[in-house]
Order: C-alpha cells, then structure tokens, then sequence
C-alpha cells in the first residue's frame, strides 16, 4: 500500500490551501518570522512588532526547545507561550510553536495557531498521531535523514489520523558538507509538488546556519516554488540564547522583506 | 559546559558494569536475541526456546513498532508485553523491549528487563528524560544521523535525570551506500570506549539489513572490543511480518553462537 | 597556508569576469545546453539549431564519456570533437566539452572554447595542472562527495599552474536522499561569492536526474546569485544514449528559456 | 550487462590467489605496511627494518602523493620510488606504491610489486585502463563516495583491459560523521566476497584518521574476513610530512602483529 496514499495527487489531484488568519496557505507566498526562543516579553515583542511592520504574516517562537545538550537553555516553557500569545493580540500575528510532547498539546493547541512538529520529532508517530486528531494546522518539518518517501508517510501519520492541515517544511539534511549546517534541498520542493498535494515551505536560517545565505536562499525557495519561508529573526542576535549565527537582526529582515 | 559530563571518562574513570538477570553488561560479551516483531505466542516461544538453549543471555521482541508506514503491522501492543513476560518464565530469559512514548512507560517498565529507546527516539528528550527516573536499566539505539557527540548527549540527558544504567547500541547510520540498510560504523565501539564508561552494543541485523552479513559482522563486532550483540532471529524470516531479510533462522543463529 | 589563496577574496576582491565568445562570464547570466553525448551529426546540430535559436551562449557535448559501466557508450572520441567544432561554425556557438586526460589536452584545446574537467576528475591533480598551463577557460566540475574548501582548493591547482580562468560549476552531492540523483547544494553559490572572486555556476540537469525539475532549479540557481546554467537538451531524450532521463527536449528548453 | 562482469562471481566462481613475492594475496591473510610518504632513507629504511621484523609482508610508501592543498608536500617522486627499491632489496620486503597518472607508468611498474591505484582516481578511467594492460597485481582503493556497485565496476575496467590481478581495498567512505575521519564500512567485505572472487583488504588508517582506532579496527578487519590489512606505520608519527595522527610509531606496530 502506498505510505502516502491521503498525502499523495493520486487520492487528491488540487492543492491543499489552509486558511490561517487571513492568509491561504498553500496560495499566498508567506513569510513567518521570529526568534528561535522567546527569551523574555521585550525580545520577543520588539521583534513581533518589527516583523509585522515588514510584512511578516506569522510569528514564530520556540517556548519548549529541544536541544542536544541537556545543559544548554531549554526554553521558558508555558511562560513562552503565553507571551506568544500577548504579542499576537498585540501585533496581530497569528503563532507558530513547537510542541515536544503529547502533554503539553492541549495547552500548545490553545495558544498557538500552527503546531510545529520538529525535525527530531518527524517520526515521533504519537505525536503524529495526536496532533492527527486536532483540526489546528500542523507544520511538519523534515528529519535530518528523513527520504522524501520517509517525510510524506510521516504526514500520511497526521492526515491518516484525521487532520488534513499539514503543512511541509524543508529545513536541510545532514550529509557530508560541513561548510554549512546542513544542506538545504530545494530540489524536494518541486518533487513535493509533483507527488503531493500539500503546501510546503522552507527554513532557510536552520538550513544554513549562517545570516549571510538567508536571503539568497530565500530567493531560491521562491524561485522554485515553495509556498512560504520560516526565518529566525532576533534583535540582538550576538546575544541570542541559540542559534544566534543564523538569525537575521530586524533591519536585516526588513531589507529581505523589501527584497522580493 | 561538555554535553555528555556524566557519561565521560573525565568523571567516571572506571567502565560501568551493570548486572541484570545474571549478566553483567560491559564485562561478559552479552548477545540480546529474539524476533524483530512479537507476532503469536507460538512464533515467540519458539524462538525463545531456541535461542536460550544456543546460548542467548537475553529475549528481545517488539510489542509496539515504530514504522515509516502507517499502513504497517504495529505490533501487537500490550499484549505481546505479556507474551513477553510469560516466555521469559518458561525459559528463563530476562526480556528487552522497546518503549515508545511516556504513556507506556510504566506497563514496559513492569514487564522488561531492559528497556529499548529506538533510534528514531534517540532525540525525544522527553522520554529519554522519562526513563531517566527509573532505576532499570536502559538499551539506548544511535540515532540514523546521529554523530558521536549527539549520541553521548543523548545518554545524557538519561544519566542526568538520575538513571546511570545505560547501554549505548550502535545499529548503523545512513549514508549514500544502498547495498546495505545502514552502514555500520565499527569505529565508533573503540571511540566510546575512549570518551565513556558505558558499555556499547552492536546491531548487525538492523545494520546490514540482510541475513547474511550478520555472522561476519558480528565477529568483528566482538573483535572490535562491543560487549555485546543484539540480533534478529526468527522461526520462519520468510513469513515475518517485518525485518525478514535480515532475520537469521533458528539454526543460522545457534550455527553462529557456536562459532564464538 | 590558505589551501586556496589565489582563489580567494582576500587575494583578489574583484569577481573575475571571463570574457568567452562574446559573453562575459561572471556578469552576465549565460546559459550552456545540448546533449550529454554527442552521438551524431543530425542530432548535435538539430540539438545546435535549436538552442541557439532558443537563446542559448555556448553548446555543450561529450566527446569522451566517462561512464561508471565499463560495457557503456564510451563517446565518440575525436569524431565527436570534429562535430562540435563544425556546429561551432554552422551555429555560431561556442563549444563547452570534457577532457578527460592529458593525452587529449592539445585537441580538446584546439577544437573547445570552454575545457571542462568533470566531478570525478576534481581530484585528478594532473590534469587540473595540466590545464592550468593554458590560457583557455575551465570549467571545474564539483566532485560528488567534495567539501566546499576542497572545491576551491582543486580550483587552486588550476590557478597556482597559471590559468586563472577558472568557472566553477555546482552538480549536486551525494547524499543518503535517493528521490533525485543528487542532492543540488545551492547553498554554496552565495558561499563561494562571499569566499571566492570566481564565478559559479549550476547543473541542474546531473543534479536533479529528472527533467520535470529543471526548471524549477534554474530558476532557483539564478534567484540564488549563480553565474548560470549548464543543461542537457536532447532533440529525443528517450532515445538518448546517456542520461535521458534528465535531458529536456526541444520544446521544454526552448520554454524554459522564454521564462526566464 | 552486468558492469562487473568479470568481477563477479558468476563469472568466476573459485576465489582469485594472487601470488606475489611469497605470500598468496586472496588466500594468506597479509599486512602492508610503511610511511604515507617516503620522506627520506633515513624514515624508510628504519620503518622497513622494524615492519618486516615485526612480520609486516609488504612494504608501502608514496612517492608520489595526491594532496588537496597543493602547497602540501607532494611526495619524494621518482626518488622516492628509488629509495623504496632500495627498502626492498634492503629487507626482502616487497613494494606497494601509489601510480597517479599515465606518465609515471612505466617507471612505477618498473620499481613496485603492486600498485595502488588511490580513491580519488578509482574512476580515473584511462589511469584504469592503462594498468589493465600490464600484469602486475593492482590495489584500488575504493572512492570516498563510491557504492559497491561502482567499486566493482571500476576494477571491471582493469579486468576488462587484460589484467585480473585486482586487490579491492576498503578505506573508509564519506559520511556526517565527524569523530572519525571516514567511516570504515566493513559490511562490504562479506558482501564483495558474496559477489566477486577478487581479494579485499582493508586501511583502518585513513579509514579512522586516528591511530588509537588502528589495532582495534585491524582486529574486526581480520575478524569480518577481509584478506588482509595495509597500515601507515612512521618512526616518529609527530613529525611526519603527512598523515602523522593515524601512523602507528614501530613499537606499536610491533605490538599490533603480536596481538593477532
């Protein structure tokens, strides 16, 4: 049997568009932004206000973080989530957030408008499954090592379990090349298109590890058809708690905005 | 600050033994047997019998399956926990099994003896936090793409909890090579032996993904210094409802123990 | 010592530009295209006719071929160079081929405008000194499974020799993902521009392995800063003798041209 | 076609015995041994000296030497090749050195009882074809990113040109993995016996990059049935021209033949 029978053009020949807070995803070009934590109410509002300004049409933080040391910041937890959620009413930007776990997916579910579903997690099948259950719109980024085949049955776990909401997210794979992070294959996008019916956007800042390639990637996942981007923008980005080598500062984000 | 501290030689000189069922795991060479999947009870106390009376210090079975397909058998849940326990009486074989997410963790916890995290869990810092709590000891599988490092880490964040009975398991990383499953980096056995304390396994079966590659490459495990093996074994590979082709038959595995 | 000093930007931070038959490479955006292999004379100048209409720089053919199959199509040697050359002179086209060693370096020099050391040759150290003895532009081909400084450190033999005509050309790694032949690492076209004054270019042809993908990686390498395009176009790509499957036809290059 | 079809099994069923200078390559399970590069008679000759006292049964040594910096050291060259003639007659040790192109031929045939044929030319086609006209046994080394199916065809060009005294030499691919060098996959070794009657030995020198790893790795060589095992070896690893971090000094060589 297929392993991706629901996500594949067979069983549905028209795109996928998920209407979130006024933008149709999987038509509109869209752009969400953000730090990769939030760090505290100033960091985080001052950078919802700067990306609503250049046009951002999400804003995204990381309130549970998943961190390969286990003594390296972790995340302010439900104390994240809620300031996610003053800046939305804020700003007027609807949230995206990482859930880690099936215990915190109600508490996630309330607070945020898209669910992210990590690279680490892509084939965490509970999780999978649970988010499967929601009607909320899931944003499933690609394993490190994860074969299309492999990101696609992935989703297959979502939609099988009821939810049709599913967003991809290319972020680069791990292969050989240290030059940077990881190696953002844009080539999937268009395969994507051709064997599935669901949006799928891309994480330039995870993908390169580096802000200087952010915006030239952008281009390029625009050019090839990606249906959005996902970037790490923070005021300060010297002094951010991770991944602050790959975050554009606001002036740097308002420019890429300007750029398209 | 080293993300794997307490899984160092710096802070633990000597090599961690760890006894169970009448072994003593990183001192005796150890081999963990058993089917990939618990099918019946016929298939798995046949394997049972066998694979005690050639030699196997330990049964492993599947109860709950993780798998890229959705469509897939997943195990026989609960049930194939008990089939587990009732085959660990009959023939004396302390039982391993892995464990997929929290709501589980107590049933898994009461019917193993050693509880397996897989590889595409090696990250799921929640769970790995979780069995970090308990006192049983821990099989701990290399993530696909996971480096060196990120493996440590990742028993650290275990150790760190509290638990200090980890088994760290080597089962192959994915590479460009598509002759094998996997490509199993022997390498690594000597390299954690250098930086840890822990004692390391070695999986041929989920490595080569084919049975006969298991024999060879379990002796240059065993040459390469591991503590031990865990492999698939079977009654009938032909007609197993997953991993058949890397599964020895019940004369391939007792034709292997004998060759130590 | 910097293992590629003259490559660099802190040796020379002005881009090289490389004027070549009326195109100046590394300011112009410039296209390559015609067949893998030339196999004969109505199909390179059917193939000759129609890129050049399409609006196409330079024509590209094999001559010799290297092939990973000792059994396969090897090329048809000096004839074929014979052929490029007079489609040279019928469709004012200059003409972009690879050499594969020394001993054909005089012929191959006097018949291309363009020399191009192929991804397996990258390392092929005598013959990157070889060519870097001439004045004649390369085209340096990354090798499947080559860092980024590696790259420039090839590039590095052909410059220290004393060609500093050198064009780099991105193809695609290779990585665990088998969806696409390789893995197109666009990424490293903004790398090289920051570390580097030579100008890059794209395959999307070898990296892709699929027609159906050109296009939107085209688009993609343009978007993303590169130089521009090397293309295989096949007047009857299903009854191609090397990479079909990846060649576009007449009509899809003569529509991807018009969408640039 | 098959396009390893000399290389195969089905072609040749009994095992391939390569005779040379007393030892049956295919059948006795040898060890080369000796310096990365020949850096002086001094170096070499106390190297020989010790390797054959310790049982070593061929001596290597690169005269020429392929390096990625080409402002590295690259090798004594043609008096290298002398000096390990000298090294030979010295200690009754038979030669093995690297051929890197054409031109050398001759010359190289002339001083060595095997040549190797390096991974970054094992699809050097010509340089294939060329040593497949002479008689003289050939070691190729498998390419950093070659599949099985690419090794195997490489020696098919040998064999196809004349000469099937091939030696296949496993040394390690490119992965993600950065604690080692390469990755040493030793599941090819029963898998090229499964498919070919040539001989395999492995280098767990360039393999690990690390000499600590080189007695263990040569234990599982052995152990996973390889034919035999080719060491860098170096009087002083610290000041050696190349390669330094993964020679063994003499007294641990010596100490590593004692352990078989």
């Amino acid at each position: 049997m297929n392993p991706y029978l629901l996500a594949s053009r067979e069983s549905k020949s028209t795109p996928t568009i998920i209407p979130v807070g006024g933008c149709e995803i999987g038509r509109d070009f869209m752009v969400i932004a953000g730090p990769c934590s939030v760090e505290s109410a100033e960091q985080l509002f001052k950078t919802a206000e700067a990306v609503k300004k250049a046009g951002a049409n999400f804003l995204r933080g990381g309130a549970f973080k998943p961190r390969t040391n286990p003594y390296s910041f972790q995340g302010l937890g439900i104390e994240g989530l809620k300031l996610l959620a003053e800046a939305r009413e804020k700003y007027a930007l609807p949230v995206v957030t990482e859930l880690l776990n099936v215990e915190h997916l109600e508490i996630t579910a309330h607070y945020a408008d898209i669910i992210q579903i990590g690279s680490r997690n892509m084939q965490n099948f509970e999780l999978l499954r649970a988010v499967g259950k929601l009607k909320k719109p899931i944003l499933l980024k690609r394993g490190l090592s994860a074969r299309l085949e492999e990101f696609l049955s992935a989703a297959e776990y979502i939609l099988s379990s009821g939810n049709p909401n599913v967003i991809l997210c290319e972020r680069g794979i791990r292969t050989f090349e240290t030059a940077t992070r990881n190696t953002l294959d844009l080539s999937i996008i268009p395969l994507v298109k051709e064997l599935s019916h669901l949006p799928i956007i891309v994480d330039p800042s995870h993908a390169s590890g580096k802000a200087s390639l952010v915006k030239p990637l952008s281009h390029a996942a625009k050019a090839v058809g990606a249906h959005g981007l996902i970037i790490e923008v923070h005021p300060n980005p010297k002094e951010a708690l991770s991944d602050g080598e790959q975050s554009l500062d606001l002036a740097q984000f308002s420019e890429l905005m300007l750029s398209f």
